[in-house]
Formats: C-alpha cells, structure tokens, sequence
C-alpha cells in the first residue's frame, strides 16, 4: 500500500546576510538545514526541501516559495507556522503555509520570478542599507542604463551573463519581460527584474553590466553585442550577493 | 592669549542596534566614544562633542546633529570624512562636515526635530525589518489613530507622555507641528512626529498610546484627558528603541 502523502508550500521570507545560501553544503549555515530542522521538530520526520530559487550566500528573499511533502495532515495551518517560525532564528520567517495538489513544484511549475538588486548610490554606504545594498559611490548616468536595458529585455541567449559551473549544460534562452530601474530616496536605487528563467549569477552580472554603463565604463549601445558575444568576460562585474533580493515568485 | 579654535557641524547617520546609546556610559559601547576615537586619529588631540539628540540604546539616527570645535582647521573636508570613516565601524558614517560660526550649538540652536517610528504590522516580524520596526501582530485601526493624534498637536503640557528621571527638571510644554501616519508596502506603517523639542523617551510614549487607540485598548477620544492628568501611567506603553530613528533637525 502507498502511504498517503500531502503536499505542502510555502512563502519563506529570509535575510541571506549570516547564510552559505539556501542549499545545504559543508561550508556553513543554510536556511535548508534550518528549515529542515525546525519541520523536523514538527512532524518528527526527515523533510526534503524543493525551493523555487537556489539563492546564494548573502543573498535574500520576500517571497522564497518552498514545498516539501509529509505523511502528516497539517489542519491547524496558522498554529504549524507559529510553531516553525518559534523555531526559527528571526532572519527567516515562515509567511504561509498551505496544502497544494500533488503534482506542485516550486521550480518546475513557476512561470517567472522577480527579483530586485539595491544600490546604495551615495559618497558612503549608509548604515541602514548596508546589510541590502551594493554601495557604489561613483555618478551614474541612469537615463543611459534605462536606455541600456531596453535591449535586455525578450528572449535571448544569455550565455554572456552566466558564471556557468564545469558540467553545468542548462537551456541558455531566457526571456525578459521588464526591467525597472528607479531611484528611491536621495541615494538609493532599485533594479527590478522580471524573467521566465534565469541562469546562474545571471541577475548579478546583469545589474554589474548596467551599472558599467551608468558610470560609462562601458557604451549604452553595446549590450546587443555584449549578448551576441556569448563570452562572460564581455560583460560587466558580477554585483555582490548583498544587494539582492527574491522579490517574487510567479505561478498560473 | 586666547588660542584660535575652530567649530565643526556634522551630518551623522548611524544603526542603534549594537550600541547603548550615543552617549558615553560605563555598560558598553557608545556612538560618542566610537567618533571621538576616530577624531583623536584624525586630530591628534581629545575631542568633546555636543549632539543635537542624545537617542537612547537601540535608537537609530539618519541625521543626526553633531559639533566640536578643535585647534586644527580641516582644509579638505571630504579628505577628512573618508579618513574618519575609515575609522568608523560600519554602522556608523559621517556624511557631511562642514565649518561653522563658534557660536553654534546643535541643541540649543535647533528650532525642531523630524522622528519617525516603524511598526510592522504583519502576523510575523519580517527579516528586513528586525532591526528596525516594533513588530505589533494586532490589527490597527489606522483611521482612529490619525484622528486621535490630532489632539496631540500644538503646544501642550507633555508630563504624561515623559518617563521622568529623578531630579530632571525641563520645561514639559512641547509643540508638535505634525504627525503624519501612513502604512507603506502591506505590513509596514510609519509614524512620523515633528516638534519643537521633546522630553525624555517622549515619541516612544507617544506612539505607545496610538497603538493602543489602534488596537482599541483605549478611545480615541482620550488623548486629551491623558495629556491632562500629567501622570505617565495614563498613557501607553513605552514602544521599543529599535523601531525609532532620529530623521532630521532642523535650524534656521
């Protein structure tokens, strides 16, 4: 007989700052691990994790969307996500938690994902941006990296913007439905963007591509060619980890 | 002879969170102590500074007031302020340092005062937030606590709202101008409080009892009878440090 299972996701919100990234690994501390031992504490068994984004050290998220499956009914949904979250450290917290057909997954059946990259655009990184945001100290020309942007945006190999890994075959073709650049506040600036896939560091490499043209490193008119190139070197740096967030997660 | 001393304003913006305040006590460190130091390396002589708010431990401060006077002239401010910040930890940067008439004084010249106090309103306190907001999980009527704060504007005497310490004696008639509440982002509401001068641990009183008029703890129609008994327990509880930041001082 095949044990009855339920499937279960899950809106996680976290603060990446003191984590090796969401993936379990021997390196440190992984809101996985984490995640697993307070399920553990619940359900007394052994819960394996699919997130939606495999996010990296330091790097954050609002809306994380998580499954796992269990033999156990979870009926009082708001009484599980108080008790998780009590055990929970205070930079990653438990948003909902909700039962989902069987066949959901978090990475397979997402349609798209938003995420943002702050920048702290002042002489010194300010002290309450300094856990979020990318300090760069030097003007930008954001007018130019809007312009810039423009060519980013439809479906592209994206190759030039991968730090792809020995071994790693993933399809290179993603799509880009809008990117948002706006500034907040005196100093700060925001790069929201909205995509079906992304490849590996590719959001990073994006926004440290952008970021060369605004201080004029490199040309506003160069990105169709930086793409065509399909080489990383030919792109700007890879912004720090720091300064992103998982915004958002999209389903049908 | 009478030696030539210069006076020195500083814009100073710093995180609460890991200090006892700013200033200089015997239980841990303090943000006075951390600026005199990098000073010292800077000036090579014992600096004395004055604050226009002297915040309480866990207070944060996007701008706060500060001045000394020294016997050096700093010549290339901006020069100076990089060394100084390099010689600050990182929750804690001088953004502005400018020469100033020897009759300024930060406190007794300020005409008022910008703070803003940050509640997350959300089932669980959100990492981004933590160290910044006061999580209140309880539902708010927003509308009653806008209405309620009317009462609170003009010149009034603002006993109550003060937690005394023995033997301070102050003028407790304050006039506040304005407080503006307004909910940002879904779980994020803001209360920010502008006056002429405050009393000790005054906006923490403050927003303390229109959380209480929100959550129905008390009317609100009561505020002006709890301004009149001058009796700190008619009001609200004190709200915790950490969700209050100093934004502005202002001068003529």
């Amino acid at each position: 007989m095949i044990p009855l299972l339920y499937n279960y996701k899950c809106l996680l919100s976290y603060k990446g700052t003191n984590y090796v990234g969401w993936q379990k690994n021997p390196f440190g501390d992984t809101i996985e691990e984490r995640l697993e031992k307070a399920l553990f504490q619940l359900l007394k068994e052994k819960i394996s994790l699919q997130a939606a984004s495999r996010t990296d050290a330091g790097v954050h998220a609002e809306g994380q969307v998580i499954q796992f499956t269990t033999s156990s009914s979870l009926e009082d949904t708001n009484g599980c996500l108080s008790f998780l979250n009590a055990h929970l450290p205070c930079d990653i917290r438990l948003l909902s938690l909700e039962q989902v057909p069987s066949h959901f997954h978090p990475t397979l059946d997402a349609i798209g994902k938003e995420y943002r990259y702050a920048i702290c655009n002042a002489p010194f990184q300010l002290p309450f941006h300094q856990d979020f945001s990318w300090h760069f100290p030097y003007p930008l020309d954001i007018d130019a990296m809007k312009e810039a942007s423009q060519s980013l945006l439809g479906s592209h190999d994206f190759s030039t913007f991968c730090n792809e890994r020995p071994l790693w075959t993933r399809n290179p073709i993603c799509s880009l439905s809008s990117i948002l650049i706006n500034k907040q506040e005196e100093n700060r600036l925001f790069i929201s963007i909205y995509g079906n896939h992304f490849l590996y560091k590719m959001v990073r490499n994006l926004v440290g591509t952008l970021l060369y043209v605004g201080c004029k490193k490199i040309s506003k008119h160069s990105i169709p060619s930086i793409l065509a190139e399909q080489r990383r070197p030919s792109a700007g740096v890879t912004a720090p980890a720091h300064g992103l967030t998982l915004k958002t997660v999209f389903y049908n």
